[in-house]
């Protein structure tokens, strides 16, 4: 499995066979599109074993070089993993087709018509590490959407990756698709990294998935935009009123239903006038689940002198750092507030713009909370888990963007899309 | 007029103010920013004198330096001028608002309730040159879209920039608004430009607006994304079939009713099977008009040989360069094409991506113009000229994006917002 060595004519050239099928792809029927994808996802069925053969090797890499079982987690090509990922291809296959439509087409005093037409954006260059079913997810998105893509998996899975890209370009080319619509770097260098980010002449955006360093310093270096997502810091806020059945549920399940995700909750706000009876039931949960808790004065005052938890929980004063973290594990923040403008505060300074909730049976909190967080995705009544583009119906994600410029969210087909306007007239000319 | 001295803890205040003031602006009332706009549009009018009295200090320290004329026309803040600044401001007032509404709002498999709410940006920053009109399209932008902006106009215009700004922020102070909503940077310092466009705590987008060599020098340079109005390359392709009456009166007003503005034609293609009949009348429309004429070799014979041009038309051979060129003045390139794929082939590696038009009666053939040119603005039947805010709808325009991301096209109240996911649940968990 010897990568091709890194040179800057190598990049060059995938640019530019990227910039010629993106012309291509812009133009391709639905059905081609369609056609490639469901391809793709028999191909996958047809290969598990030669994948999986390319994945052990990976794995056999990883494991002499002492990566940890989590991370050899990742890198695992299982048949369910490779299963869900032709799923995913026959899903954005059945979606309809957004490329072309044409929106808010609307006559204008001087007779014109003007609407707007849903364009690919043209290349992303997608940077992401151990997944290798992230290639496929990329691979099925940039086919959907018309774009091209240049995918630079992580060195680990560099044998899995260029296994699943040759089926990919197998997959285009049989739909009459060019095969340079998706194009892995061959190599592992670093300095091809680096090249990807500043090529403004082949690439649209860049779209990065991992750490929140290694998408810091993208965005750093990077010489054309760059789709961030950063970390994951999301508030359950329980509100006064609320339905306490509820907001036990929910509080629940969006800490500990998964630990690791960035849409779990890190940080808990209780409305002081709930917390006396709120806090003992959800401390117990927690408690039970070797959740530790980390809470401001107040809120360490009701824990530790509730009677009703056993096994005992595991308190500690949270410190100011704590309101500001991400654990993606076992933790969580607990904040007692005196209301719903304390809770909107307290997030908007400390939230990472990701996805924040309220638990509430006031409309009227709920429609301030909506309006007033700064967040990517903001919740009534449900668990921030939800925040995923399966689940709000997407078709599927490549990524989730705390940012607020072009796409903010889960990113799904549409934030891989572009509006240009379309003029249609008679004769008319400007006076 | 003695601007203070740039220091960067100047920049960093109104930085910091800008951010304070945008969290205000996100929920201010439809009602209050209608009334700001209103109370604008009133004081522009009610301060005609002052204004052209700071206004004429800017011009005479501009004639001492030695501009010239149209420089010093753009410059100038007539009475004329400044009431279409106030009839801007009152059409903004008068449109519906934006901010808060919610689209899409659907239910999925899991019972949660989808949708996306539109919010401002945040803040803006905005780099412009000589205009001082633009203090005011810029603000009022920015009140009706519920953005804080900061602004940095050109030098040779800081006296009236100064007045118009004052006048802004005594309108958002009477509205009950954060006075701190809209700043203008008060120093002329180059050094406060490279500062701003590095703030990105404090400013979530950059829009410059100026020459090709300003963007590109801002864009390369800048920390935070930049709305890019790059130069304006625009087409008129004359088809076959098409109206040649109307391919006349279009033609001649996309190059010839103004000749400065980005949207004006600057090459003409035209398909071979109509170029005998179709060059020698443009051509004399072109002669009449003093346009020169820069031609490929075919039609530089037919308009050689044709006898009915009168007074003799400027006419000479087309290099290479003049397929990029934007002209800006009374000049046009033009060339036979042997039908729409070369059309096309040429207007996407030639064009700024800007404005293209089609003049045709072929329907299958406006179809595929539509789809397949790479452009913001792409038309049928119509002149380039069109291509602007107002002409669409959008009530104002802050700049026209050449760019793919976030905004494409004329950029108005709509350009500066952004969506979040909002999530409406009762009590559903991720399973």
């Amino acid at each position: 499995m010897d990568a091709p060595a890194y040179t800057p004519e190598l990049l060059h050239r995938m640019g530019q066979q990227a910039r010629a099928a993106a012309a291509q792809m812009a133009c391709a029927s639905a059905a081609r599109k369609a056609a490639a994808l469901r391809g793709l996802a028999a191909l996958l069925r047809s290969h598990t074993e030669p994948l999986q053969a390319a994945n052990a090797l990976d794995l056999e890499r990883a494991r002499s070089a002492g990566l940890a079982e989590p991370l050899l987690d990742r890198l695992r090509l299982s048949p369910a993993a490779l299963e869900t990922c032709a799923l995913g291809c026959e899903q954005l296959a059945a979606m309809p087709e957004l490329i072309g439509t044409v929106s808010g087409l609307q006559q204008q005093p001087s007779g014109i018509r003007v609407g707007q037409m849903r364009v690919p954006i043209g290349v992303f260059g997608m940077i992401y590490e151990s997944r290798p079913n992230v290639t496929i997810e990329a691979a099925s998105l940039a086919i959907k959407s018309g774009n091209a893509a240049i995918l630079r998996g992580g060195s680990e899975a560099i044998a899995s990756n260029r296994a699943l890209a040759a089926l990919v370009q197998q997959a285009l080319g049989a739909a009459g698709l060019p095969p340079d619509a998706v194009q892995l770097v061959p190599c592992t260098d670093r300095a091809a990294v680096g090249q990807l980010i500043a090529m403004p002449q082949y690439v649209d955006v860049i779209i990065p998935r991992g750490g929140k360093g290694l998408i810091e310093r993208i965005s750093a270096e990077a010489k054309v935009p760059v789709i961030k997502h950063l970390d994951g810091n999301c508030h359950t806020y329980v509100d006064h009123p609320c339905d306490l059945a509820l907001a036990l549920k929910v509080t629940d399940n969006a800490k500990t239903q998964k630990y690791s995700p960035c849409n779990a909750t890190e940080s808990l706000l209780v409305a002081r006038a709930v917390a006396a009876e709120f806090l003992p039931q959800i401390g117990a949960v927690f408690a039970a689940k070797g959740v530790e808790m980390r809470c401001c004065p107040e809120s360490l005052q009701i824990l530790q002198s509730s009677t009703q938890l056993s096994p005992a929980p595991l308190l500690s004063p949270a410190t100011e750092a704590d309101w500001s973290t991400e654990y993606l594990a076992p933790i969580i923040s607990i904040k007692l507030v005196a209301g719903l403008d304390e809770a909107i505060a307290h997030i908007n300074r400390y939230s990472s713009h990701h996805t924040d909730a309220i638990l509430t049976t006031d409309h009227g909190h709920a429609q301030r909370f909506l309006r007033e967080v700064d967040s990517s995705s903001v919740m009534v009544n449900t668990s921030t888990r939800f925040a995923d583009g399966f689940e709000y119906g997407l078709g599927a994600e490549i990524g989730i963007s705390t940012d607020k410029f072009h796409a903010r969210g889960p990113v799904g087909v549409e934030g891989l899309t572009s509006l240009k306007y379309v003029v249609l007239g008679e004769g008319q000319v400007r006076v």
